[in-house]
């Protein structure tokens, strides 16, 4: 049965293409379908996505059929956890390094697929929602003349169903370019040619902090994450600027603890995988900044009330009313998108309850509750007296 | 090659035997022995060792070849994370419960095979310093009179090579007995004849409580619990006081952080999968005891300080002089005994270096350093640039 499923999806495939373009050996594209690593998906668009990176192609590439078209995946971008060694060491061929905002919003692909826009989320999902955003913020007119590129960049604000944040004074949701790429082979822009094209097309850049020679930009960089206090910038990004070689990111302790404060409210759906690396991005950073006892202190405490005291909220939440969700809310023109979006929440695996649209005049906000299972089950569980094994 | 040494392993033991007396299918045997899970142990015994559990026998169970004998695993106690519907639930069909110290240091069952005293560590190994000191502290009158008990208990103290603990104000190393059970088939004691017979033989106990009803048991666990203060102790076991159901855990936050700083000074050798479970015992405490905003703040701090200053500790060490160790001693009579467990600490796989000893007059102080290898490479490899993918 699952056979024949794959045999049928194989046959879709214009497999010996595929094979030549995006140079995977073609027992590896059919081994890749038979295993869901490469996954058909049904909608208005039809396509396959890889669910994981397969020969050098990144996870979230994309292939559409008719017509044939091809994505490729953003690819993961490499942390420093001490910034001097880290930028010595990387960027040594370069003189300088051009220092980005790395914001704090979900990561999107922009493309005209099929004479269409799409937008695209990290994980090579078309997003309905995602592309009702791309079409009012972005526009056609950077693709009319540039139908094979790729804009990449960060949808961010409260309207996001994804990563709902407040803390850029956005008052719905905004696209801001980080990357213009290659449609088919993902090849980047040099940083400032791409901002001057996003200039020209009225696209917002995510913010520039400068070019700073190598051997001084670990100080340079270390100023601009300490400027940003108590406020929730999520870090920077620090590039080539050629983009020849990938691309770095450093984030803030503020921004990381706001991670743990997330993933511990919902604690056994995020928290396993979600502790270790911040841990260790917490004390590289307090030992890279000499901090004295009190510094060490105060981190200490920021980071332990990061991961209790969500838990303790969501326990108690459970003993009172019974009920962990997360509230996003989306805002939307079209009451046809809001049901696309739902279609699409199933298929992402997210069990979340849609409430009625508010109409806002010239359109709906929609507030969605998404279910977190496993946390609530687990700690319903516990509080019925269920032993730890 | 492999299958080869497999037949030869499995011709030493006579698997109809056991798998009558331990009612495991015999194909499960040789799979076990196969697969090493049932793992051949060379030494002054030569014996077969329980990795893992097989068909609910015990991981940690001991099959020794001549003359033919078995210690049963010591069982997993399971932890209660909220006392008050654990207790209820778990104790449902007995009227009183008794509760004894839960002590801090490393379990040992201490039999006689083969006419002499062996101590066998949790994971089923015997151990040559244990051994040593289950013949100074425990002696063979007890198992002249029940050859086929197995005393069950914690090895406690400053001298101890795996779980070294100044807490108890004791000088050396102390034996607690906490079970006796049947060598073979692992049954328990009711705990106050337990506690009757190891005073006869002069064996100290681990501290007793009381029998308390088990509507109220948690009252006074509580108050067990928090009259420990800011000492370490470790906690507590809740018991049917007829063993017939298994014993249930519950532990100190202080005891819990100690734990933590101890794993977070060697963050990749043992971080990953100790935090988790560390965390939601902190959650749950909190909203059980119904603590305050003050209450709350202070054992997030205390879990924050736990967890980060041991790790900034340990990448400023690597920084200055390179190496991280743990130095434990142990104190032994015979000098051949040190040059054993030399060889029992390669066998169980730890890198470690030792002192020459340090003659006391009735024997030796040796102090040895283990190697944190996983942590040590993480941390130089990150100091020295590494990004984290």
């Amino acid at each position: 049965m699952r056979r024949d499923v794959s045999s049928e999806l194989i046959e879709k495939l214009d497999i010996e293409k595929v094979s030549e373009l995006l140079d995977i050996p073609e027992h590896r594209i059919t081994g890749a379908i038979q295993r869901k690593t490469l996954q058909y998906v049904r909608g208005r668009h039809d396509f396959f996505r890889f669910d994981k990176p397969i020969s050098g192609i990144e996870a979230g590439t994309c292939i559409f059929l008719e017509p044939f078209d091809v994505v490729r995946g953003f690819p993961k971008i490499p942390r420093a956890l001490m910034l001097h060694p880290s930028v010595a060491a990387h960027f040594s061929t370069c003189e300088k390094v051009a220092v980005e905002e790395k914001m704090n919003g979900y990561n999107v692909r922009v493309a005209l697929i099929n004479d269409e826009l799409a937008g695209i989320t990290r994980g090579g999902f078309v997003c309905p929602y995602t592309t009702e955003k791309a079409i009012e913020l972005v526009g056609r007119e950077f693709f009319s003349e540039h139908p094979d590129l790729v804009l990449c960049g960060e949808m961010v604000g409260p309207d996001s169903p994804y990563v709902p944040k407040s803390i850029y004074d956005i008052e719905s949701l905004e696209f801001f370019v980080f990357d213009i790429r290659d449609k088919l082979t993902g090849k980047p822009m040099p940083v400032m040619k791409r901002r001057e094209i996003s200039d020209e097309y009225g696209l917002r850049s995510v913010r520039f902090f400068g070019e700073y020679e190598v051997e001084k930009a670990d100080i340079e960089i270390a100023n601009i994450i300490r400027g940003f206090g108590t406020s929730l910038n999520e870090g920077v990004v620090i590039k080539d600027p050629e983009m020849v070689l990938p691309p770095v990111k450093y984030t803030s302790s503020m921004s990381n603890c706001a991670d743990l404060r997330y993933a511990f409210e919902f604690y056994n759906d995020y928290g396993r995988d979600f502790f270790f690396p911040r841990v260790c991005r917490e004390a590289f950073q307090s030992v890279e900044w000499n901090e004295n006892e009190e510094g060490q202190k105060e981190r200490c405490r920021r980071f332990g009330e990061s991961i209790l005291l969500p838990m303790i909220k969501t326990i108690r939440k459970k003993k009172e009313d019974g009920r962990i969700t997360e509230t996003v809310q989306i805002r939307v023109r079209n009451l046809k998108t809001m049901q696309e979006f739902e279609d699409h929440l199933r298929l992402l695996g997210v069990d979340a309850i849609f409430d009625e649209p508010e109409n806002t005049g010239d359109g709906y906000i929609v507030k969605i509750h998404k279910k977190y299972h496993s946390t609530s089950d687990k700690t319903e569980s516990i509080l019925r007296g269920e032993l730890w094994s």
